[in-house]
């Protein structure tokens, strides 16, 4: 069946199954000691202008960022993040399994605020009994955030300003990052946000890759000994080719930020399939993610078609529910749904 | 250079790379809810003739030894291993990481002694303190062990037999299962085992996969909400069908186990090529890690055209080396090896 | 100078001091294990009306509270709690640092709501994708609340009623119970709390004692090797007898009850005080705590004569000040204080 | 019964009971800043000739020493000790819980050796996998050790001249500082000691406190808010005048060395009666802990009439025992020791 549930619904962009099968049975040292992983990271460097960054290759995205948001805290520090943010919600408390709590500030349509974490953290200094209470150690936000949405260059200025005015540092989860870059309206490069952050990661999972995402620290300022307390957290693969070729692939020509503009490119054909249809977006969101409100007979018509991602219940009658473009998405697949919808809708 | 560093050098055996290339643009569930990986699972309960098993598929062996650890220990308790064991040593305190304390018993060429482990629980709970004391909760063995080496049935059987007098799992490492299972002089098949303890794994990482573990609850006995468990530790993967194609094609006709017999075949000549040089070995291995003891000359000989594994140093002048072959291991590889050799020792 | 501003601001009640004096040369056995400790436990169980109650001795509050919740959930939950609770805001992260996240309701003047953490978690366990979530895995409410407040005998049966039906334990942090024991209004003895929940203590640190909580199981139902965890959370104190001579001597006779009434008397007149001087209340408070709003300059005023808890900014103008009595108050320090007020407020 | 079975059987010396007394109701504020804990801490300073010292008071032994481990390793570090240091036995697994390793060397016993911890610290920096282990980042001795046993200044310059060499912080365990400040032999000052490392503490409950250990950082190197995260590891008294009245009282005119001195006299006569008895050494220690081997028999007679600790069996007749004195200890227990003993060994 047709499905816009999610972006991680394929395997590899053809390109990455090709280069794992030229390589495949070359003999390589493990643990990201390749000369892939080694091609890779400098290619890294190079896109995020970036020539002394720390780039590191893990596995999934909740591996990633529980693994970067313990090892920059200290024992006494958690991080700040939406109250929507992934970290908060969504990966089964893995950032409190490593002893640090999520400090949680209002969400809106994924975004933080700049006033409301500025105000958040002048509140815990100004409070007498702040060494009785978690320190902000560290701001979390997503790009795109898990609503689709992005920030503006000026916006991330704000917010890097915030953090290192008061000595924080700022973790951008890039888990679709490539989809954030192309997003309609988007005034950052990733040049530009590897200027405004303390560290960030390109997202190969959602992005055609079978897995892997690559964390930068723009300006060498790793964890000490970063490797060994990524091994800790069961994130270093013995295989690191794996990553490296994949990543090697994917910086090379542009290809990772091709796959974020097709996916970008696909949603705004699937917005306006959906506009003409009537039916009625539950946000703007210029990026491969799309929530639309649909009544409860819809859900069950369209249901029987087409795949989606059910959001959150609005009413008893209404649902948000998202649609999800990717790197794969083709015009095939948007032209069967855009038939689909007229079936039900009735134009 | 040719090389026989470890089992991991390679990338995938062929048959996965095809697979995944024929599968890769099938939209699919995420997290392991796909059809391969219900298949692959349905094919683990088979081939270990474990019908109601509970399988799981992670990502690697660190993640795979924390995970499983972690989540079968109360909080009082402790893991017993050998002094040598993987998750004593070489983990980075992945365990520790999680709480728990790596409770550790002599080593003999990697193996635990079931007199010395029953002697060790005996005096833990006829201590008059053991209750200020780590509880023994679990019984790690690795099969085959870091050193090469195999339990017979006899061994295993007693084994388990303190573990369940004492009501304390036992949990069998199988990063190298198929090496295990195939060595010479083994009288355990994988039904066998998969009998004789509480929770072991398939390492798919080191026999021909490009990562993944099958973790393997023989009789249903998962620790509650298991998977979300494995999503906080960070090994829950996104595209779980990377997982799932990979343990289909490997339990589809033996391969797996052919894979393994590959490896033992190559090392038992691999073994008359040694012994043939004249080259000591460090102990008896049945499996595809072989352990010999070089002179500093021979090293440095050697190390100009083959690669090989260092292990540790016995004296000033000698050392210990690891030849490890693997799935991919040729004829051709070892005929080269054979003639390197040639020019080195002599004969 | 006079100072309202904690309950544990003098050191131990004089029965406690002279007992510790008459006991101080046994020779006692330690951890707990003493005749002291063991009587104790005894009129603990007798006072609670739970003849097969574990009960334990622990030092502190926070150290309390997370040992508890990281004993009694299991390592994929965390604990339901009121964002006001003591263990979300106030114990730098305790209960984070053992693994487990604080999942927060809404607190009406420190208390929850029945139908928002019924609804919190039939939400929960709705979502479709909560397997990837923290499970709710506890409920933690305080008796009085942060906020000096206190459920009536049916809130509190509605809240285990729901904790029941979820099959989730209920923990009652009592660090001032008994303040909420003697509270005006209050329609619960120690003997319906012990009937309404899995785990609550008797505080003695803020009633009393010169340190200890005395943790009460109720049903037998502590944790297996609780002792153990307490030990490993560092809480197990050495000269047991120090814990268990107190909570031998507050147990007698009726004193740890008499002690929270005395407060309660104490704080009736100072709200007495309070409303004849005109100053407005923050909310009503049925126990030892008392909240009122002042003004910048009264502030200034007060503050030179008499200590008391700054609590929270309203306006820049006004702000939220805490008076609490305790079971040392006297109507000499009442008097003190009735006199300052009248030079400040005029009346 | 006569007990000598170890040196927290009473409560208090008389002095701090007094002090606690007087001071019982003065209003203080809590968590240490009151004027007790003030004053106790420049005592601590100057009685160790660190006037820069970091000074905290922890409640318990085994509390102090995770804490201290916990917040000054890095996450990807262990403490190395004496595998019978007792963060390595008999804590319940309280460093693991925080999760780092205790890496352990060989005691002698109860002391490390220099050249042996050279060691271990070279190889595990020469080892061309360390970064897939567990780093040592601080070390770990106690004073006087497990066994009573006492390094000489000698000895500890050379352990401190290793740890500085490899960066690494050195800890002393003083939960019976000044039994072994006052050991027979001790060629060591408290300020020799706090010059030779980089933290420790003076144990208030083995040396007459109720409870309460003063840590101290000596060149005010204290982790960043140290204290903070002693609230997290729920080790922060409310009522810190508690500690702070007792530490004031036994850094005011040497009572703290006093008491210290007693139990080593006792010691001495002690070991004159044992040995006089024919009963013979486990080992030669200077301080309040002398260890005996009894034959089956000789324990079944002598536990009827006076208690003492069992240590260990040394085979199936002979056993190991501990005899503590204490600050407390009497000439009239001595006294009555004796008379014992003739009944049972005929002089």
């Amino acid at each position: 069946m047709l499905s816009f549930t999610c972006d991680y619904s394929e395997g590899a962009c053809p390109e990455i199954l090709r280069r794992l099968g030229e390589t495949n049975l070359e003999q390589l040292p493990g643990y990201g000691e390749d000369k892939y992983s080694m091609r890779a990271k400098e290619k890294v460097r190079s896109v995020c202008g970036a020539p002394d960054a720390d780039v590191f290759f893990l596995v999934g995205g909740t591996q990633t960022n529980s693994t970067i948001i313990a090892t920059m805290l200290r024992d006494f520090e958690g991080v700040v993040a939406a109250e929507t943010g992934h970290v908060a919600l969504h990966e089964a408390g893995a950032v409190e399994y490593t002893g640090h709590k999520v400090l949680t500030i209002p969400g809106h349509q994924g975004k933080i605020d700049t006033d409301e974490l500025s105000a958040f953290i002048e509140t815990f200094f100004a409070d007498a009994n702040h060494e009785h209470m978690v320190f902000p150690g560290m701001v979390y936000i997503s790009f795109p955030t898990e609503y689709g949405t992005i920030y503006t260059k000026e916006e991330l200025d704000r917010i890097y300003r915030v953090c290192r005015e008061a000595d924080i540092p700022l973790f951008i989860d890039g888990a679709r990052l490539a989809y954030g870059l192309a997003g309609d309206g988007c005034d950052l490069t990733i040049k530009d946000l590897a200027e405004r952050c303390d560290v960030f990661y390109l997202g190969g999972t959602k992005v055609g890759a079978l897995c892997g995402e690559a964390v930068v620290f723009p300006r060498g300022n790793a964890p000490a000994h970063f490797m060994t307390m990524v091994k800790q957290h069961g994130a270093l693969l013995a295989k690191g080719r794996l990553l490296g070729v994949q990543f090697d692939t994917l910086m090379t020509g542009g290809l990772y930020f091709r796959l974020g503009e097709n996916a970008v490119a696909m949603a705004r054909r699937l917005r306006g399939i959906l506009r003409y249809s009537g039916l009625p977006f539950y946000l703007e969101s210029p990026t491969n993610q799309q929530f639309i409100i649909l009544e409860e007979e819809q859900v069950e018509a369209l249901s029987d078609k087409v795949a989606f991602d059910f959001w959150e219940k609005i009413d008893d009658n209404r649902t948000v529910v998202r649609f999800c473009t990717s790197w794969a998405t083709t015009d095939e697949q948007l032209d069967e749904l855009e038939a689909i919808l007229v079936t039900i809708t009735g134009h």
